[in-house]
């Protein structure tokens, strides 16, 4: 398996405190070596950095801890493979373009049969479930609207009902965005916390690492921090159940759909 | 305008030495202070690496730099803007997939009308000439090979062909991969330079810099480095004429086409 993690924020906000937690669990504190990458969006552009090694000791994970990118919505993942070998190919998270905008897609899974699903406008470069998962769903997206609904919730609705009808094949806990929401599903595990005014400290399970949020943000800062296990130890995190889909806007959770 | 570097070689080779040169020219030695990018393939994927920033104050610059990170196809850019702000969604290298590979594009020149192309599949994020080029032309590829052609010779005569109704709209000199090859088109400044045995030193303009490739190299390893001004000071670059395309693997130009 893998573990995700996302960030939505109302002003660009870097991610270089949750990212020096998540980095720990490859290789140091966790099993999930085998690779990672982190996404970025800037507008309706994204920029990615992967790298196959382990984060624990990858050179570009040290810069993103290091140099503080800001972003309003963040991917970011490391892998534990299953299915695929280990190689920059199948390292999350994937993008892809859809009207006129970047997608990004991470995924923590596993999905049997994903390959009898057909594929037309998006295809697969590496050989994980989980970008043909991604595939599939940007291909049906693009066959449901040509063009972006003026109803953004009738998108929402529809990302939550092909998310259910992946979930069934395994596991399909993912975070994915359009450039405007952050998008997160549980299929197993995912949990989530808000920070926002009164801010107080807060400390890495993984590191010990304390920041005090009282320095770091302004008053009218909101950041949401999404990650498959909560990341500090002294903040109540959100635990979504299984089939929990939320939307996440300027750094917080506007939109909920329970299973029925 | 822009400058390109591309790298084409027969084993997994960084492009430190070279990108060393060129990062000056982005706020140094040279005026493309807009934003640079990396784009370097491993198989059927590419990672890029993007920074609005002057790649001579990059720290993401100094990573590559710094990081001997190696592949055997590398498109890069330096940016001086003309259309189009300067961020993100407008910087170099630009990438699409098609037929489950990645294909990379950089473009040094602009080109008038080019919007009243019309665009099919592929749509554009940023507001460059550029990525609307590179947009078109996936688009026309796609339309013209559903699949990728048994014969490269016809994606390569078609590539060549679509470079030369662009370039009638302005300046269009570029680099692109579709991973197993590196396209190069002169429209008006491009020179390459191929090291192999018996290797010598060079000395790099822009820093004085001087690497001995006796020591860098084996004997088969072979490296064709392409730019928009020569890099090195004491080689025999290779200069394109107007119009020319090249065509290169394995460190090697295999392929080229000059306008009728």
């Amino acid at each position: 398996m893998c573990e995700l993690l996302g960030m939505s924020a109302n002003v660009p906000t870097d991610i270089c405190f949750s990212f020096s937690g998540l980095k720990e669990r490859g290789g140091q504190t966790g099993p999930h070596k085998d690779g990672w990458g982190i996404s970025l969006y800037e507008g309706k552009a994204s920029r990615s950095f992967h790298d196959p090694a382990p984060s624990i000791s990858s050179e570009v994970a040290d810069l993103i801890e290091r140099h503080a990118i800001k972003s309003k919505i963040i991917i970011s993942h490391i892998r534990q493979a299953n299915r695929g070998k280990v190689c920059l190919e199948n390292t999350h998270p994937f993008t892809r373009e859809l009207w006129g905008c970047s997608w990004v897609f991470a995924h923590n899974g596993q999905l049997n049969g994903i390959r009898k699903k057909t594929l037309r406008f998006y295809h697969p470069v590496g050989t994980t479930d989980s970008e043909y998962a991604f595939c599939y769903m940007m291909d049906r997206i693009r066959r449901r609207f040509p063009k972006r609904p003026a109803k953004q919730k009738d998108l929402w609705c529809y990302i939550n009902r092909l998310a259910r009808e992946l979930n069934i094949l395994g596991v399909f806990s993912f975070l994915l965005s359009d450039s405007r929401h952050l998008f997160a599903y549980c299929s197993n595990q995912m949990s989530w916390v808000t920070r926002q005014y009164p801010f107080t400290e807060a400390k890495l399970i993984d590191t010990g690492e304390v920041m005090d949020f009282r320095e770091k943000f302004s008053t009218h800062d909101k950041v949401t921090v999404i990650a498959s296990h909560a990341l500090t130890e002294n903040e109540n995190w959100n635990l979504m159940d299984k089939g929990d889909f939320v939307v996440f806007k300027n750094g917080q959770a506007i939109h909920k759909a329970i299973p029925n």
